[in-house]
């Protein structure tokens, strides 16, 4: 199981946004839209052992947590507008501190990153970690910042994790889950 | 320079597409704007050097190639509705055999598969080609498929090129090209 977390800062929490401005007035939406996608798409297949998780820290009802789980996912197509839509359904439901389901495979809690690095053993996908290719074996759960970069406050949550950096450049979230997938395909197939 | 061409087997030719039902009626064209975004961004960065073809083979005006040039590229944020906004502006003028500029960096003409691949030195990105990694000198110039295989027909155009392979799993396009560059990051940053 490949465990991902994106922290998105300005990302909306509630459903009223507009699938047709996501990188706009949803609070670059469209950034988590694509790690969605990154996280669980092949070319003909469907990632079933990948969980990703989207931290949502924008107006009006932060922070919530939603939860893509591939093994029941359902309806998730590759384009953005498809995560948008189930993102939207997952910010319409009234929610508590514990996970609850909008459709299938997808489900939603109130949370924060606070929360979340308590629940699972993340390490750090950023450009000053660690090249994951010179790594003998690879953490199982990342957490990775959208467009932003991890404030003060979440650095000290995050300080003494484990880093880890996917190439030379620095890449947008989605990218950096592609590569990263593409070197644990690898070593799964003994390439 | 890296040169990266996608073919588009369905992919509308005429710009009366909607933006909001790209993965639908505009034929895919979802597809093919996550290719233009992959092709171009770093998280702060633009790639200049890089220039993206699509080759539209759509209806109702096939074929036609439109090109993104990095060096002059403007407008284009990351995503999918950004890049489908200058396809469709791409796609809304006259066009003869000689590229047309629609917006900066963004040029647009008739031809198909058959044409670039006389202009260009094109290898093949697929599953079956040899693995990236391995290679002494990789080519700057690639083309790939969108969702659908390359037909019998292209599969004879490309006939004896050289073949190169991301990974042991079939990628979508888009994180084919993702890939592709972290390889090309790493030799030139000596990583």
């Amino acid at each position: 199981m490949l465990r991902l977390a994106v922290v998105g800062h300005l990302a909306r929490t509630s459903g009223d946004f507009n699938l047709s401005d996501m990188a706009g007035g949803a609070g670059r939406m469209d950034v988590l839209c694509r790690c969605v996608s990154a996280s669980f798409f092949l070319s003909h297949e469907f990632r079933r052992d990948v969980e990703c998780f989207l931290v949502l820290l924008g107006e009006p009802d932060t922070p919530k947590i939603i939860r893509f789980s591939g093994e029941h996912l359902r309806y998730l197509s590759p384009d953005e507008r498809s995560a948008g839509s189930l993102i939207k359904k997952a910010l319409s439901i009234p929610v508590g501190t514990e996970f609850r389901e909008s459709t299938p495979g997808v489900t939603v809690r109130r949370g924060g990153v606070s929360d979340i690095v308590k629940e699972y053993p993340f390490a750090v996908l950023d450009e000053g970690g660690t090249d994951i290719r010179t790594v003998d074996t690879l953490p199982d759960s990342y957490i990775l910042s959208d467009h932003l970069d991890f404030t003060p406050p979440e650095m000290d949550l995050l300080a003494g994790k484990e880093r880890f950096s996917v190439g030379p450049c620095a890449l947008h979230a989605n990218h950096a889950i592609t590569v990263l997938h593409n070197e644990i395909d690898r070593r799964r197939a003994g390439w």
